[in-house]
């Protein structure tokens, strides 16, 4: 049960949830899939009533009295939030990128998988994600759990401490978890089911995530303890997506026409408006992904963000130059992917580095990101809107910089190649995390479901029609392209 | 006669404007209709002049003394401007859902729309509907007034007790007024004059919206004194738009293919890009709709926040699934309208129920949306985007969701059955404030106009060249859809 | 050498970041313009090491301790790093606007133009602009220097007096500079080289804007001295950008087609739906642009975000109402562009205007631009989508704003027309600078490029396949429009 806001002080209540709630999975899991008749309507009615029982109706809220808010109490809380609502905004930046990059004929289904990713992802989360992530250890550094959901109680000493009040902490929490699902989406477009990529991101978000996420940020995971660093996620958030995405687009197999004749072919993105929008949408977005996870409001947060804006600069630069040097002309996707290569880079280090540092941290991920392209290509992957490139390639490199630049751990102050040991060890452990547990749950998926691709025919159609009945233009003639 | 910023205590010397302006409607009125000679120019120059006399010449700023500005007077100050800026923001919101499920024939006509009524809305809310809806009683709880415009002088008291500035009171209330119009907007789409509807906004943000607003949340309103409840404005904005936009559909009729032979036919929306981009961007600014409606920045906002969250994301979880047993496959425009219906069913207790009850409310929400689409079809009524499935039948739900869930006055907590009848009687109170004005208004707009709604050859031809004689995307061939 | 976060006191040691980079403008100059073989790729990856030498490791980090960060600090660096993350995200309406109102076989072009600019004009700024601007003088008010990239050191003293840091302070004006090279292209667009018009960018906003910004906004700048006034940057950013784009139009050329037969033609915009999201994007980050503009966060913020909605609201609703009185119908375009000019105008004296004069302000500022389309057009100048008119006319008309509407040296305040004369003179300084500058500037990159404009043939195929390679929306069928 949990307690309503105004309160304070106090245990915490958390049995009743505990006890109601443990059928939830299952019970998602049949309303999900096996909608075939009507009558099923009923019942759902009843789900939410029955998972929640009185839970739902909180007679226990008590007025206590909370010492006056002090100036840094009022500042971390509020620069926090801000930061949650701008990475929440970040859903709308990653659905007009990818569904810019990718075919107007599979747009819906697209826009579709990134708008409900974020209800699935906070529901997820907040039933179990988050006391996974921060919850107490249950198994060493490796496992924590706290009970089902979470207490918003504030108390007296948390104003004193001018920390997060846990609501906040949650949302700003559950924002980085419905991203992590997000970088799936981009990597298994235009030939998944939808409701199979819907039950994935549930799973990604509520278990896969936090538990590995937990290693990193969870003060007692075992990362953490053995000093490895990720600022605000490049390995914790994006390789972490980036690896469960590389699973599920090898399982799925290249879309038709992507290889012909073993040669990678160019299928371009059908609105490179929106997909600019997504990017600048990102790049204003991650202040709060990079500048909030300082998890308060200090001198050095427009310095982090200043780092993020130089790499994320260097980034489109270099991305642009690379992609004019390979083909003659600059490519407006890569600058696109090189923005977002360049925030993705300096992520993990973005609040220890020099200014020049992040800006080169910056263009080697731009880079990096436009010479991936080529590599996925060569291996005959197919990961449609370049994610790979922007968040496993340069995920892998922002991990890695920690270990070159960080003005406390890098290469010049004294620890030589031992931060960079440490940053491997922990890019190895979510990588093996993510591709494991996205083996399994992706294979399960394909048994539940006949697989999880569509059919051939419905992959030339277009997903737009075969899995929602219905187009994103409909007004627009199109070409035979 | 406006005082300048800096300026601090004294009286308010309103006198000159009140007289100045009394001829504002009627000189609005002509200037707006009868466009016919660009002679009309030269005396529209004069118009502002004349309008506002001396008052705009600002001779008698003094720059007095304010204490030290306190760390919570700061912190008030600065999330509510934030919350402004994000309700303002919603404009680009509700123009991208209503120009994205409409046809790309009327899409500039919806965009103008959406645009020039924010600046309406505005205009006419400082000219009199702030002062109609938080002015001094002058007909008991029913009617305020306090001279036109308003006085931004800060006090030292203000300061002291942490309190709102006016200019910031004002422009928070304004972009709610402007919110009132855009749920208007969506119900009479694609068959609307354009000149009517501007001027119904006028009237409607101007007098309407801030007369029935007052009830509920001016101090002394009798709904408000009453005990009726709603935080953040689900009957104040959302139901009062909807009612006023029903009657606006019926009056006009549905479009011309709408019903054919008595049954509904579906006309999909052209841009389901933008639609998507605009559903996130309400989701996101949402957080100031209902956070700032805290009027303040304190420990509740971030719990405020979350409950938002998780009855937005019910909201989408529920139309997907009940779109999906209803029609075999997820409709992408119900999962938009279901995670708006999820957000405007919290907003009237958002700051007082628990997270479980938070998650139950967005799901009915999200699950009535859908079925409030037949129930409307089957009504012979046409609602091209669902507005009033989302506003109004939801608006009504989340109105009586106070009475169920609310921890403070609702079913479980010793009031019973009360606050659900205090409930509906502010519900039909404000619905009957809004269709007897609303008869009334649209009819007089019918009778200027000769008649609000297009003729058949410009509705067949779209509004885009009727009323704009332009389109939105000249470039595209577009089907003969 | 820059400094690492967290340290404090100290001295700047900049001599090594000085001396390192002299050959930096010749370095980038050869490597984006001789991108012809791809052996050069090798060289590529050497620059940024050579550039920043051993800048990059900073080893000399030192945590001092500063005092506890007062409300004021908080408060202050808190909102203007809102504004900050506003006004960077005018880059995303900016591109929105432009391209929406441009065809559609250019977007990718304008996409691409407003993408990389951003990146250029941050790097460009950070390398010299910003001290160029905020410098200490080494010619009277004329030119300020103070060495390479700037030092991110908080000191206790700043927290004691609630300064901005400087990191925020560079971050603030980064993205200020990035409006000006913005507004550049929109003049010039559909017809220019994307290279040169690049490296334009980087120029303006590295050594145009900054020489010109620092007459007006440095302490001791000579227009300062002199006591123009500018408040957020009407001449300073948009004047400036404005004039620099004229000129190079002016070199340019009209479109094809743009005049026939000596009349000039409408070629109408490919995307209404982004470009209305553009305007709605542009007026609510100029809150940002605007009120951070304050520098602090205190009762007057508030007020400057009033005097703002108002002459965007004027603008926008007089610019409908003149473009309805002149053809007949309303037309969108013209209410973008009049909300955009009601913003502009305001822009100089929003902090110290009445509410009633800052809606004349924007009315007038929303007429001009729709007058100045046509005295554009009847000059034989191409100006695609009307930045002229906004920033340019409303620029000067918005500077002479403040001379007959300040409260506190407007025309009615003893100051007589003394402030108008004076306001007179900084506009037409920065306007020399900014025509002198541009005129030099693009003859050079008209010389080292053969010309700065596309071929004839790649001009009518459209520039985002012959600059490109690539179009925007490959998916649908055009007209032959």
């Amino acid at each position: 049960m949990t307690v309503a806001p105004h309160t304070s002080g106090g245990r915490r209540p958390r049995l009743l949830q505990e006890a109601s709630l443990l059928e939830a999975p299952e019970l998602l899991l049949r309303s999900v899939r096996g909608l075939s008749s009507s009558r099923t309507l009923t019942w759902l009615a009843c789900v939410p009533l029955a998972l929640f029982g009185l839970g739902v109706f909180n007679l226990s809220a008590h007025a206590a009295e909370l010492p006056e808010l002090t100036a840094a109490f009022l500042a971390n809380n509020l620069w926090v939030l801000i930061g949650a609502i701008l990475v929440i905004f970040m859903n709308a930046g990653f659905a007009m990128v990818e569904a810019g990059l990718c075919r107007s004929k599979n747009a819906v289904n697209i826009l579709a998988k990134n708008l409900i990713v974020f209800g699935v992802a906070v529901t997820a989360y907040w039933l179990v994600g988050y006391s996974l992530m921060y919850g107490n250890s249950i198994a060493g550094g490796w496992l924590f759990f706290n009970g089902l959901f979470f207490d918003p109680t504030v108390t007296a000493d948390m104003v004193k401490e001018a920390k997060l009040v846990p609501s906040l902490d949650f949302l700003f929490q559950a924002a980085f978890a419905g991203t992590s699902a997000t970088i799936v989406s981009g990597m298994v477009a235009e030939r998944i089911k939808f409701t199979p990529f819907v039950l994935f991101s549930a799973i990604k978000c509520g278990i896969i995530y936090p538990i590995g996420a937990a290693w990193i940020w969870n003060s007692a995971g075992w990362l953490k303890q053995l000093g490895f660093i990720d600022f605000a996620g490049t390995t914790a958030v994006h390789q972490m997506g980036a690896w469960g995405g590389l699973v599920g687009a090898i399982i799925l197999g290249p879309r038709i026409g992507k290889f012909v004749g073993g040669k990678p072919q160019a299928i371009p993105g059908h609105n490179l408006s929106i997909a600019t929008l997504g990017a600048l949408l990102l790049w204003v977005c991650w202040y709060g992904f990079n500048g909030a996870s300082e998890l308060a409001f200090n001198q050095n947060v427009p310095y982090i963000c200043v780092t993020t804006t130089l790499s994320a600069s260097a980034g489109g630069i270099a991305a642009t130059i690379v992609s004019q040097l390979r083909s003659g002309k600059p490519d407006l996707s890569m600058t696109i992917n090189g923005i977002l290569a360049g925030l993705v880079s300096i992520t993990a280090v973005c609040n220890d580095i020099s200014m020049p540092a992040s800006w080169i941290v910056g263009a080697i991920g731009g880079t990096l990101a436009v010479l991936s392209v080529s590599w996925v290509d060569s291996l005959k992957i197919d990961d449609p809107v370049g994610a790979w490139s922007v968040h496993g390639t340069c995920g892998l490199w922002g991990t890695l910089a920690v270990g070159v630049f960080s003005t406390k751990h890098g290469l010049f102050t004294g620890h030589g190649f031992g931060q960079i040991g440490l940053q491997l060890v922990g890019a190895f452990a979510i990588a093996a995390e993510a591709i494991v547990t996205g083996i399994i749950v992706w294979n399960l998926l394909a048994v539940m479901f006949d697989g999880i691709r569509v059919h051939e025919k419905e992959e030339i159609t277009g997903l737009d029609i075969s899995e929602h009945g219905m187009e994103a233009y409909p007004d627009f003639a199109t070409t035979s392209h």
